[in-house]
């Protein structure tokens, strides 16, 4: 299992044809492409000025936007996964 | 539903038509290039230095001018949304 | 009307004509160009780390000199305003 | 009068005659050319991280040395100010 | 024995045989590749502007995944270490 | 007298052939060279953001190390002076 | 003597004969190449936000491992010193 440090979250990414049949489309950008994933692992959150971490947004289990080009890819038991900082997360989906 | 993270914000863009009933002319500019939306939702707040989160200035409803080329385009159940951070709205339409 | 976010101010421009019955000249630098300006409308103040805003300097009705080619031009109603950060004002016309 | 905002100075340009007979020289140098000038406004000071303003060091009247290319230039009532920032003071003639 | 300061960790790499019998694969990256260590040494923690140091997150015996082009590469008694912050080290093995 | 501002500091420059009788020999490098003075004045420290002022550590008189290609040169009443920031001194010779 | 100032430490190179004898061995690297050095003086520690000082992590006779371009080369009665900052130090050798 993998547990990302500081920030970071563990990322498993969702299918087009998934993103497809949930309604969601995502128009390529010139800028930033986003993209689709759920939320495998959550790190223990940035490490702040006075010592403590700040708490983060999103748990396992979540459906987010994030940005492309964001983050490394890990392979881990046949599985693709995408560690990146929650900051790369654009939005959840609810 | 969208549910932005930290200080961004999603926005629904407004028509240039729209735009003109209201009486709004946005010129062009070689440097940025404001735009006219609406606020859909909104995020927590910047996690700040002593882990507290920023207030935010905006609220679902608003109408707001931001920069141009700021945020990431989403599309979602045939609508177009725009994912930007509250930094890049200029100001709220009162 | 418009209601800047954050430290941003609404300036509305003051035409060259005005400048020169006031006595004031302004001339031209490489570097940046100073112009006189209105405030119109004055933002909340900048989020600060503790959470807090803080207190603008300018307020509505000051003469201001700011940089040129600081901010984002809007029109609205027939006029022309700037928005434009406190920063980016140079002094107050006491 | 010009009210300078935050850290910022107003500055009138102090002749280089006048400097000759105070016996200050000033040596150009490819890097930074100091020269000397005269505090004729001072603004409140920075705005700092905890919403209070830092205490300025120069006052009204203090004859200064300051870097050349620093500031922007401002013509009033025939007298030419310069607008500084007062980190780009290096040191008062006492 | 290597005592890294800060917020340095000193990593043991492991060999990429050892890699493929714990069925990690790690694909190549154009942006940065990932690779795999165990953790043999960790410093005090990052010095923070309380005068405080921050807590570590990785601990002696860890195996980690970090950015392939992070750290400085140190040779010690026919063993190959890496000394790399801990802000390179993307997740924990666990 | 010139008195510097914020963590600023004044030098007079100390003579290659003094130099050589300290015994203190200051190799040239392409990086940065380091060169010899005393100081003449100090500057009230530099501002923090509690807005109270940083304790300097060096005093008049003190013989320094600094590096050759910071500050700013002054000449005052056929004295030669260097107007530097504390950071740019390496060490005190003791 | 060379006191250093704020988080600045002497440093006294290790010679490479010295090295082999101790049994650690520093391969070349393109990005930063590895040293060995004996800390032959401390600094007071870097000036934190709160007006006090960091406390150092070497203490005078710590052998230290650090990276080859970092500090300034001086030279003093026939010993030849290299006055870097911490943070360019990579581990103590314990």
């Amino acid at each position: 299992m993998l547990k990302p440090l500081g920030d970071r979250v563990v990322i498993e990414l969702v299918e087009a044809e998934e993103k497809t049949s949930s309604g969601i489309v995502l128009p390529g950008s010139a800028q930033e492409k986003p993209q689709e994933g759920k939320v495998i692992a959550v790190g223990a959150g940035a490490l702040l000025d006075n010592g403590q971490r700040g708490e983060m947004e999103v748990k396992e289990g979540d459906r987010i936007i994030f940005s492309k080009y964001a983050g490394t890819e890990v392979k881990s038991d046949g599985n693709e996964y995408l560690i990146l900082r929650e900051s790369d997360i654009l939005a959840v989906l609810g």
